[in-house]
């Protein structure tokens, strides 16, 4: 963890740089906050902070712009004057991307303000939102609209759609509508020159040039400053059942999704997976949501399955033949289907409660990987046997978007020893093996969360020297004086 | 057209640089033509003109590598050697991205030799392929496995999949799968320093850095050179029914589209929209192809809209509940709903027949643009006024995928006037009001054909200087000597 130096930046008015009180004059009160001159240390903390608080760091000042003009003006004085910027949205991500480093000369640049709707357009089944909108906002304006937009994460209420775009978020629905990147058709950026890139198309085809829209997405920040985007929408499903199903092993579970897919094609929206060991946790900690699967017998394997169509009623009837079929090839052993839309909720609550259940067992080493998911099994099975051979007894955690082949894979200590001195200890060497079998099976050390601070090191490691140059020249030449949140993802 | 230079270049052994000689002993004699040597002009000239004899240029020879170090290494010498490369896949592209220039100075980098499936994953649901193999071998190895890659247009048989990646090729179910862009997890590209990279990802999330996949898409060989390519596959369809609709307007087929949106999902597999006039040149010029459609009686607009479904049997009745509703609105006064899987490809082969129906008209100034969906009517209203007002009686050859917002949009002389004198006297003008009008309503004036050498100084003209700015930097970050495919896109 990051410690803050002792805060040297607190000066008085008359001690202030005049590019900041001019920058101050021109964002208003609520648009810049200098600390010792409109602002107290109180005001900036919960922008120099994770949730989680694993990074904690000192700010310069807080920007706060209204508009796409405001923000090119930050990032243009900024410039000019050698500060660089930590872009910040909800501040939700796991990855300390966006908070700023302990040295009190970075400048944090929130997007909260902006947060209008710009224009929803149904008949092109799209809409355009500044930056700052939260995800939530975002999902209920297309709601309003009978439409869907897809994006669904646990952050949902307080993360912003800027910084899902800028992470290229994932979550629950990417089985069926795909991640963030997936869900865009345009941007509008402000560059590291202060510029206004305005590529806020609302095409679903566009071949004039190149790609600058994902290049932006996925890019933390690092390339750029996200201030509205152009969206995807679907037509909003009017029925959704969900099913709790039991499988003897992964294996089977990763038959059961290939059985979903041929029957329900585009209708299956959902595919979790959860150890029996979540599901234990989240039994142990939060006895009520658990209930939901009691009938289940703590099956090796839960699955939660979801198919959801625009008609009333439509597949009701396919899943409980897929069900029916799946238990009489031995994919699975038994099933509960959702019988109402409180049931399915049910069932999804149980899903995500892990994370609290985990959190209230006790600190584990956390991964966010990605394998092919016909490889799920075997990286399973591998890299607990390498676990086992280090960390004899060790708790794993695992469960997650098996649809995608994306697992939360978390290690813990040993029932009986103190979770935390295990983590401390051991964090290292846990990564290290997970790190190396993920590697041999072709997968990814970030499926959804991103590189931040958290995994820079551990991806200049791991990436290939010709991407990393690729990248790193493209860093270059879009930010030559490497301004924007300098010290993530390269 | 340009012309090319007297052949000045076919030199006898002794003559030739000793590098190419070089490269000819490492590729071997069947992996570098090189005139003179050991090729004479009849072997190249396939692979310097473009099949509608818009483009035709002089090489100084022709690599057709069999590996991805071959083609590594042809760029690598190029490179060392101030030799620009061209890439070229099938030579099926409409804007000269793959022909070289006049100058006998360019090597063609044929990529057909590499032509393997290196690998089917079903449960995973992807497949890796070489970049040569063309888009029907693609489609049957899928196939084959009883699963779908669902890229499709008409020059499947030839063109190849590096092609489609390097120009985001759309194509008829654009609609349901996405273009090139969305059907592809990884590649493997040739850097312009003659690097591999080896990005050959089966993942469906991966938040590890710059999307260099996504910026080497659509780049049309001016990055680097695309070697293979990991791609999605689908369930394949079990069921597939098509229906030929007579719509009032295109008001009414927007309706219609916003309709089968929401009653089909993603059942919808296409929706395509012909104006009156180019069924009618079908009707005039292949009167067979256009006898599926003679009981609706010469719509103002025809839709074809195709719905599939992985189980059998299983769409054919929403299909008709939603014309039958349609028609309740108003929104369609008349349909045929295939009764066989023969008529529903009839229906197919009058949408595909149109260009060859166009051809045999005449030569016409042709236009490959998107607009927002909701758009389409305004916008085709708005640009026939404009053309009629400068060139009264001109003919208008639309249709396209309104379900992407894509139409081509044909302007061709007034009956009984000569097409060729009239496009080439009329040509820019025509397409100054048309991409005017482009601009007007946000939309693009390349939507699936690409930049090439066609479009590459309206794109700079009409792209923003912010954006061209951006992809200038990005150009001479990642390809400082300007080898690869000088000259097209920007």
């Amino acid at each position: 963890m990051q410690q803050p130096p002792p805060n040297q930046h607190a000066l008085p008015e008359a001690d202030q740089p005049a590019w900041l009180l001019e920058l101050a004059r021109l964002l208003g009160p609520t648009g810049l906050y200098v600390p010792g001159l409109n602002a107290s240390e109180h005001d900036l903390q919960p922008h120099e902070q994770d949730w989680r608080g694993r990074y904690r760091g000192k700010a310069l000042a807080l920007a706060r712009p209204a508009s796409t003009e405001e923000v090119a003006a930050v990032v243009h004085a900024c410039g000019a004057h050698g500060v660089s910027i930590v872009p910040q949205g909800g501040n939700t991500g796991l990855v300390g991307g966006g908070i700023p480093d302990g040295s009190g000369r970075q400048m944090v640049l929130s997007l909260q303000r902006m947060n209008r709707v710009l224009a929803v357009d149904p008949a092109n089944l799209s809409m355009s939102v500044q930056a700052g909108c939260t995800l939530a906002q975002v999902q209920e304006a297309a709601h309003a609209h009978g439409l869907l937009f897809p994006l669904s994460l646990a952050a949902e209420g307080t993360c912003t759609i800027g910084g899902n775009l800028a992470t290229n978020a994932g979550g629950t629905q990417v089985l069926r509508y795909g991640t963030a990147r997936e869900l865009c058709l345009g941007l509008e950026v402000i560059t590291a020159q202060g510029e206004v890139w305005s590529g806020l198309s609302a095409l679903r085809k566009n071949n004039t040039g190149y790609d600058l829209r994902d290049l932006f997405i996925g890019s933390e920040g690092t390339l750029g400053v996200i201030t509205a985007a152009s969206l995807k929408l679907f037509p909003r499903p009017a029925s959704q059942v969900a099913a709790l199903v039991a499988c003897p092993s992964l294996d089977a579970c990763v038959g059961l999704l290939q059985m979903a897919r041929q029957a329900l094609d585009a209708q299956l929206t959902a595919f979790e997976v959860m150890a029996r060991l979540p599901v234990a946790l989240v039994e142990k900690h939060l006895p009520d949501t658990a209930q939901v699967s009691r009938s289940l017998n703590a099956p090796e394997w839960t699955v939660l399955v979801e198919v959801s169509h625009t008609r009333a009623h439509e597949q009701g009837e396919a899943l409980q033949a897929l069900l029916a079929h799946a238990i009489s090839q031995g994919q699975a052993v038994d099933a509960i289907v959702s019988q109402s839309d409180a049931q399915r909720q049910a069932m999804w609550a149980l899903r995500e409660a892990i994370p609290m259940a985990e959190k209230a067992e006790g600190l584990m080493v956390k991964h966010d990987i990605g394998v092919p998911t016909s490889q799920v099994p075997a990286f399973v099975r591998d890299t607990q046997a390498a676990l086992a051979q280090s960390f004899p007894g060790h708790q794993l955690v695992c469960f997650g978007h098996l649809g995608d082949g994306n697992l939360h894979f978390n290690v813990g200590a040993p029932v009986g020893r103190e979770a935390k001195a295990f983590v401390q200890q051991h964090e290292v060497r846990i990564n290290h093996v997970v790190y190396d079998e993920v590697a041999r099976f072709d997968g990814t050390i970030s499926a959804e969360h991103g590189i931040g601070q958290l995994k820079r090191d551990e991806l200049a490691q791991r990436q290939s020297p010709t991407a990393l140059a690729l990248m790193k020249a493209i860093k270059q030449a879009l930010d030559p004086l490497n301004t924007m949140n300098p010290g993530r993802v390269l």
